[in-house]
């Protein structure tokens, strides 16, 4: 699975604080963390005290590549951000995120086909955050029919299912783990399915233990990718140990240990 | 989920003992303290000790019923054994197990529907173990369809796809907990599913990791019943929060307390 290190977001205290100060060493330091944990890939999120997030996203970009070539996740809301900060970028990236609507949808999707990168798309619109399974694979249909009529490859794109915390929405969980499975089936070759994993245990006394049972579950269901906090060694030991079981992890005895030395 | 505690198995150093030595003090100190931690059903087997499994397994249904009017799971490769040893039980029995051959469903079937009890079924045959996810549905097609012909209510059929080992058929799991998803379609009302989960970790060095992170992936399948270690704290962490996220608990904030409080 494609492990994408959730941690540079300036929301975290410390990382909106380097932010502002441009303390490239705090940013750095969270990289290689994330590197050394076994993130593949890094998301980037200026956060809500970035003032100018095209600059700030473009300073992330340039201090996160100048100590790692791991794929960099552009993390923004905002086109007009993406589409300035992506000219930076000189590693392999994966824009995060687009929707199902079509003006975004219009901006983003060649946008990625033009930078060879992938693309994360929320099964979500203007109307909201969808309330079942059904529509949540409506959307997702709708993400790939556009990506197929502007022969953007659906092997890059990352539909997300949009995971609800569990003290919100606990009736919609298991739909959203049936939703990444479903996803997969949509066309052939599959999109790739990616979740945003925290989300789920916002509010939650012991935050790891629900991000990891959800992960788990997800994973057997076709999980592609995940964001989510590489050095929570709880959450790696479960993710490592179900791709064990789904047989995409050659056993030995000592399997956590070898996948960890295979990442470094 | 119907959590069967497996700890009163005479493969078990304590337990052989305590079975040879007619020492019910042992036997009902772990009946209890499985019940504490969260046992709906208490497995019983007299194991490779016993030279009088008859007597042996009358013996522990007799003390293990003094301390707690739990479910009696009797375990037995032998049908007499079972045949004999139910005339004990006052609780209500599950029958642990038939496997798919004609001979053992002729005389469990009968057993199972006489003394209404539910009744352990592995996808299993003369053949041996299945190979596949196709072999394990076809044996549970056949177990159905001797059930229907015999007016057992295959509600109280407990279908096992029979957990093999990771360092053994690791490329055999995932068909296994898709055989337990596929188990529940093979008729309406569906039979109920079990695992025996100990065994995916034989061999392994985390055990308790292995074993939570494939019963997460087989519960989200549907699975209605295991057999386990219950005082794995860690084990009933992982099966509670499933049942949360499975929407199968209602959510509040201690919701590990509360579910352990809601089974004393």
């Amino acid at each position: 699975m494609l492990i994408i290190g959730e941690l540079l977001n300036g929301m975290y205290k410390e990382v909106g604080e380097a932010i502002v100060k441009k303390d490239k060493s705090v940013i750095q330091k969270i990289a290689k963390a994330q590197v050394d944990a076994g993130a593949d890939a890094l998301d980037l999120n200026c956060g809500p005290v970035s003032k100018d997030p095209i600059t700030d996203m473009q300073w992330l970009i340039d201090n996160v590549q100048s100590v790692t070539d791991k794929t960099i996740v552009i993390d923004s809301s905002k086109s007009k951000v993406i589409c300035e900060a992506i000219k930076k970028a000189k590693n392999k990236v994966i824009i995060n995120s687009t929707t199902a609507d079509k003006e975004k949808l219009e901006i983003l999707v060649p946008l990625a086909k033009e930078y060879n990168s992938g693309l994360i798309a929320l099964s979500i619109d203007k109307k909201g955050i969808p309330q079942n399974k059904e529509q949540r694979l409506e959307l997702a249909a709708n993400i790939i029919a556009f990506c197929m009529e502007n022969d953007f490859p659906v092997t890059e794109l990352y539909l997300d299912p949009v995971v609800m915390p569990v003290d919100v929405a606990q009736a919609q969980l298991k739909g959203i783990i049936e939703a990444v499975r479903e996803f997969k089936l949509l066309c052939d070759p599959s999109p790739k399915t990616i979740v945003g994993l925290s989300n789920i245990s916002q509010g939650a006394l012991d935050r790891s233990l629900v991000n990891r049972t959800f992960l788990v579950m997800a994973q057997e269901a076709g999980l592609d990718a995940a964001i989510l906090d590489p050095l929570d060694e709880k959450l790696m030991d479960a993710l490592i140990t179900a791709e064990l079981i789904l047989n995409q992890q050659i056993y030995c005895k000592a399997y956590l240990e070898a996948y960890r030395k295979s990442k470094k």
